[in-house]
């Protein structure tokens, strides 16, 4: 790719309902994932409220490191939209009256049968410098300004004007005046080891990486992603490139990697599942139903999701989920015992092939000396065997009650793999 | 308060996932409302990547704007974490071994039964001119430095550590080193009303707040909070101002309020079931488990929550959960008929006071002419009568589950409070 000159964008929203923290800006985030598939990268995004100063030196600051400035909001027709009248101040321009701006406002009113106030008239009154962009689903244009080899386009904040107008003008115009790298992400997606442990075991592998690709941990509840980019000029080479360099660190995490790009531990586990025709019910104590939720949030779990129970006391543990008596009352609920007894009853009462169970203390209560806060026993039940595994987790219940479910559904992946030890 | 001079932030978040927009950046969002409800005001929010220009002259650039700088993301452990040592060299200082922080991964680490890496321990050298802030939930500690009279913290990216050093460290901390205004928040917490609706019946009110009243409409799923803040010099008064005035909107809406500020609406549901001293258990088909856990994440909710069961399929509502066979088959799952079996039955069951049953079509697939995608049927038994609902929802599979986890909760509470008509 070092033959390419790296196109940079910086992202410009404007408005002090985003500063408040009234309203989510979503946007950037969208434009980044835009901006990203076609090779342009941002290298900054700045949030300013409808401010002279602020927004004025914003778009100075943008101007010295991005080749292409994107702005939204701020184009409303009250006072308190300043971005029209202020690129016009900067590109040291007059605002004019566009007719196919005023004619487009016009219809968009007539089509819903209201009258054109003259606030609205002044929303075709445009910055001599700026090509106009209509707007097809509101009232405010786009306006494109192109100085000293800069790209600037200035849309409004609401989430449908600024996407079509992104896709139909934006994305296309910047493909006509730029030569764009190629750029190729592929993430792939671990779980059951920690970041640290992970870049322990790639290290090497990480050291000699080629210099035009790059890798990121992305962290989450316990699952840590990687995540290799290539820039080049050939699409298929650094597509090869990145797939070669996975081929080789694929064995080293093998046992923790569970899918690649967007799909979650849940979708993997349906997959598994349906490929291998295995049906799964789950006994949930303290995950209270967290792990049947992520389950079933899949399209389609139907298929291969039998049910659950939670019986969140020994009374229901045993009425219900036939749980030994003396079990609950010489182990306790959180014990290996109880929760290979309810791994294995929960798989017995929905037919399925594989039962899992979890029983802990997920907090703030309940926790003693010799199981404090934290403890979970957690079990999965197939044909011939029962698993169990004891997890020390933390002192927060819904952090808790979330690892407990990424352990659980782990726990699941490594038996239907028949990666256990 | 115009005797106060405004305190300003800026918000920088470190992380190339960003830019590339691969993780939303949810956590600039969430600073921006606490600080806002603080009187602190946010002047710009800014993100750049893991690069050691546009970090250090976002450091720069900073300063020159604001009195508090918030900074999350980049402190990872791995190389690709730039902010611990980019700090270290704006500060002009060295990283030191910090005893504590080094206790506090130990500790960490142990309670997890695993053993610290190298690479871990770097994470106990900071800065030596920094404070060293723990972080209860994770390995990154938090970093509070103080130069000529600007505040600056850096704070690891991962949302609920973030979110729980801002509020035991940095937001106590602020109030400490700055002389703020007063404000005086009070957030009205209404389900089963869309916002339209609940704007008309509260115009005439709202018309005449005094001046230094302010109301936001804060939609969510299903719920839309309305927030009151009040701006003055005495926080005895505009507390008085704020309570009169929510005195005077209660009997308007008085049905559709659970709660105030910050009580979610499972937490509410728990407040009433432990003050009344019930019990309540679910049976949950297209809900999959979601309601059980929403019940489940509230400490102490084992005081009033029996237990579940999720059976999926007709075979199981038959088998475990005792409904007809030929209701099954005459009306099928998604009627008013199974639903009170289902709702009648968990009941039993569970020894509940209050059985809550949802059967639907989630989507995306399975649905027809006469129950379309997102036709779902909700009961709630109770002593002497069972009560029912039938939504349509929508053609989203995740909203389809939340609404419906929603509405069942909502129905509980109108129950409890024999609100239903």
């Amino acid at each position: 790719m070092t033959q390419y000159k790296e196109i940079k964008a910086e992202i410009l929203a404007i408005g002090d309902e985003l500063l408040y923290g009234q309203i989510m800006d979503t946007n950037s985030h969208w434009i980044s994932q835009e901006l990203d598939k076609i090779g342009v990268r941002v290298v900054r995004r700045t949030t300013v409220g409808d401010n002279r100063d602020a927004m004025l030196s914003a778009f100075e600051s943008a101007e010295k490191i991005a080749d292409i400035i994107l702005i939204t909001g701020g184009l409303g027709p009250t006072n308190d939209d300043l971005t029209k009248p202020l690129l016009a101040e900067y590109f040291n321009c007059e605002l004019a009256l566009v007719p196919e701006a005023l004619e487009a406002v016009r219809t968009f009113f007539e089509k819903r049968g209201r009258e054109l106030t003259d606030t609205n008239k002044l929303q075709a009154h445009l910055p001599t410098k700026c090509i106009y962009i209509p707007n097809e689903l509101g009232t405010a244009p786009g306006m494109w300004f192109q100085e000293n080899g800069k790209i600037w386009m200035s849309m409004p904040g609401v989430p449908h004007e600024m996407k079509r107008l992104m896709s139909d003008h934006v994305i296309p115009r910047i493909k006509e005046n730029f030569t764009l790298p190629h750029i190729y992400h592929k993430v792939i997606k671990t779980v059951g080891i920690g970041e640290s442990w992970l870049s322990d075991l790639i290290q090497n592998w990480e050291k000699n990486l080629p210099k035009h690709i790059k890798l990121a941990y992305l962290p989450s509840l316990g699952q840590v992603k990687l995540r290799l980019t290539a820039f080049g000029d050939d699409m298929d080479q650094i597509t090869n490139d990145v797939e070669n360099e996975i081929t080789k660190v694929k064995p080293l995490i093998d046992k923790y990697i569970f899918g690649y790009n967007q799909e979650t531990l849940e979708e993997a586990i349906g997959r598994l599942l349906r490929t291998n025709g295995k049906k799964v019910a789950f006994a949930e104590s303290c995950s209270g139903g967290y792990i049947t939720h992520l389950v079933t949030t899949v399209p389609g779990s139907s298929d291969y999701f039998q049910g659950s129970m939670v019986p969140y006391h020994n009374h229901f543990k045993n009425k219900l989920l036939h749980v030994d008596q003396n079990t609950l009352k010489e182990h306790g609920a959180v014990s290996e015992a109880t929760v290979i007894q309810m791994a294995e009853n929960i798989k017995t009462m929905f037919e399925a092939d594989f039962g899992l169970a979890s029983s802990g203390i997920a907090g703030p209560g309940g926790g003693w000396k010799e199981k404090p806060v934290g403890t979970v026993w957690i079990a999965c039940a197939m044909n011939g065997k029962t698993i169990t595994k004891k997890l020390q987790l933390t002192q927060d219940r819904m952090l808790n009650i979330q690892l407990t479910g990424v352990a659980v559904l782990n726990m699941l992946r490594l038996c239907i793999e028949g990666k256990t030890e």
